[in-house]
């Protein structure tokens, strides 16, 4: 008989760990964040005294989503403006407003965010922006894990006058995450577009320096290839080979418009792949060409992309139009199945963030696990799991979410966050930046 | 100072009435189901001196949407098979399953589509099954709205031996449905493929004779197209036509494979059609031309399908979809915006179901609404109510839903039905079809 902190158990355990997929009657025994124990909850109980137990009953438990590409603050821009065309959307909207994201409205929209993902079963991402600390900070307080990098651009930005100030930045950035246990940093040069070789290069440099992973945008749209062409006189894959980005420490974000000689170099240089389908849908970018990366061995992960073009942090209804998605583009309805959707928005998030052990429940990796309420009349019957996860639930039956054996979410109840406080503070924002936009 | 029943307000009210499409600080008096004055909550609670007040607070009150084609007892077959090519997953999966339902089988299922659908936010919808008439006294006791029609085929079923008996079975349905202020009958012709021209021929005359809706599934597919080809001759589309089945009085689900001339067609007869984007995306059936026909005039209601094919029945999921499935089709981010596809799931809905009045709230019109917590992370802040419905919302924000003035779903309960009975026997039923197929 071993003490352990938590003993939470329910009706169904879905895995994602190859060697144990689907448990019935089960439980997690849970310790110093960690999971000590999964298995059956009868066995469990025999062999662990718990701090406290948690029987949920009909329920599914599983790991915690993993949101491979997101800006959070963009919360703050949902609904904004939707429908137009890319550019427009930019100049006219978005950008403007961003333009006025001061700390506290960083702050607040970071959190609203880390809200909208724990109250849908989100428990780790993986996030770039301009003027990171703050989210950072800010995520930090909720108890959720990310990995996070300043968005380096060769502009002046609200956080710094051109590239290399941003790659200052970073490396303080890093500095000041330095054995934080749940939000991690890595390089994020923004784009192909929003730099030069030069500044690519030196952050690959730095990321190479600091044993960093590294996050960037990729061959989102067709447009940035044809800019990239005139401009650098190669396609935007090229670029970032030349600089040393592509390799193993690598997330490319989009990865839309690629041939079949980019999914191959991503494959042997084993660059990582955030697919964001919803985005990429609503902002007509097209339709990454993942089954394709999937056969030649490109590792893939799920992602919503910023709430301003989504327009939600839901990575449920991100997998149902991830699946749905391509079989409509292939025609064909073997394409991108519930179990390979799944995949990607656990174990692909996992390799997304550089991060061993998110995106599946075992032995001695972290607690960070969330439940669903089986009683969900979309969830019923209880045929196949996997098939309801992806393409029945909406998120919203996520009934509890818990990073490192703490629970952040429960019942409609944020235990790390003051919501109320929250929902009113966002609600003066958006008609602040109304009168000053 | 009038009496009425029930005064119910809330912070915003979204009319989808041309005339008045979103009020603040708002209500609606209720009286004999029926909506008598909608309009700033300070003047109706002046002149209104309700039996029952609900202040709703922080919420969005809406029209019940319309779910314009589905099949309700399929919720049962709900993940049972997915990611199959469509005669693999028909011959092998659903129809050995659906040979096994009998009454209480097909009372179960629907009962739990209307429990679904209510937590989501649907008030009425267009249903079709071969054996409908317990379905549709199932659906009568919830006190939802349908449009329900027996699916007419040319095979022998478990509910008739051949098409002139369904026939039969249809004229005696409409018989005992004549009357029901909320149970609609319309005559269903399953489809071309599954019909002769003689047996369309008779159906559009029982329509024509008995005043009546008709409802058909009309050019899912390519190979629907091809069959049609060989067998009759002609496209499906125009044995429709030859059958006189194309007209005002007809609502075809589908309509994917189409030319240019058949949408002309649909527009100058004023045929109507229910699209059913996830559908078609799960089973690879391609991308209806829905922004092509509504530019022609063509009248278009938004529907899921069955429950086997989507796999919810959740027609908040079902609008972003529609959006996003147009953009991504046409890679023009301006097609399909919100208001159109909130037009499509509520007064197209309406059109559908040949039956005025639904899909908004209007002064004289049926008390069929619905309300969103606007304290749901996913909707906040407040930016757009039409792009928060559509591209945030998950249908799960759903805090009550009303039909005719009843309240049938308030906050978790469902108040015409034993909501814990039917979660048990659902789970009975699968595992009795387990092991019985």
């Amino acid at each position: 008989m071993k003490n352990c902190e938590l003993l939470i158990s329910a009706d169904y355990i879905l895995t994602q760990n190859l060697e144990c997929p689907l448990l019935e009657k089960a439980a997690v025994a849970i310790d110093a964040g960690l999971i000590v124990a999964i298995g059956e909850a009868e066995t469990l109980k025999q062999n662990f005294r718990p701090a406290k137990s948690i029987n949920l009953g009909r329920a599914l438990i599983m790991p915690g989503l993993v949101n491979a590409h997101t800006h959070i603050p963009m919360t703050l821009l949902r609904g904004v403006a939707d429908d137009l065309q890319l550019m427009e959307w930019l100049n006219k909207h978005i950008w403007p407003l961003e333009a006025k994201f001061n700390t506290e409205i960083l702050q607040a929209g970071s959190l609203l965010a880390c809200a909208e993902m724990l109250r849908t079963g989100t428990t780790a991402f993986l996030d770039m922006y301009i003027n990171e600390a703050p989210i950072f900070r800010t995520v930090d307080s909720t108890g959720m894990k990310a990995l996070v990098g300043e968005g380096i651009i060769r502009f002046p930005s609200l956080a710094s006058k051109d590239g290399d100030e941003a790659l200052e930045l970073a490396r303080s950035q890093a500095e000041e995450l330095k054995g934080n246990p749940r939000i991690r940093c890595c390089i994020s040069p923004h784009s192909v577009y929003t730099t030069t070789l030069e500044l690519l290069e030196k952050c690959a440099a730095l990321a190479e320096e600091l044993d960093l992973p590294m996050h960037i945008h990729l061959a989102e749209t067709k447009d940035e290839t044809a800019q990239s062409l005139e401009l650098n006189g190669c396609r935007p894959v090229e670029q970032c080979r030349r600089a040393g980005i592509l390799g193993s420490r690598t997330t490319v974000a989009h990865a839309v418009d690629l041939t079949e000689e980019e999914i191959a170099l991503f494959a042997s240089t084993g660059t990582v792949v955030a697919h964001n389908p919803r985005s990429n849908m609503k902002l007509a970018s097209g339709a990454a060409p993942v089954s394709r990366m999937l056969e030649k061995g490109v590792r893939v992960g799920l992602g919503t992309d910023g709430a301003a073009s989504n327009n939600a942090l839901n990575m449920f209804t991100e997998m149902s139009s991830c699946a749905l998605m391509h079989k409509l583009v292939h025609l064909n309805p073997t394409t991108m199945p519930a179990q390979t959707v799944l995949n990607l928005a656990t174990l692909g998030g996992a390799e997304a963030l550089h991060w061993p052990g998110l995106g599946q429940l075992a032995q001695n990796g972290p607690a960070d696990l969330i439940a669903l309420d089986l009683n969900a009349p979309n969830l019923t019957p209880f045929n196949d799991p996997v098939s309801h996860l992806v393409y029945a639930a909406s998120g919203h039956e996520v009934i509890l979410s818990m990073v490192d054996g703490r629970v952040l979410y429960e019942n409609g109840n944020f235990l790390s966050l003051d919501y109320p406080a929250l929902i009113k503070e966002v609600e003066d924002i958006r008609i602040w930046l109304k009168k000053h936009v």
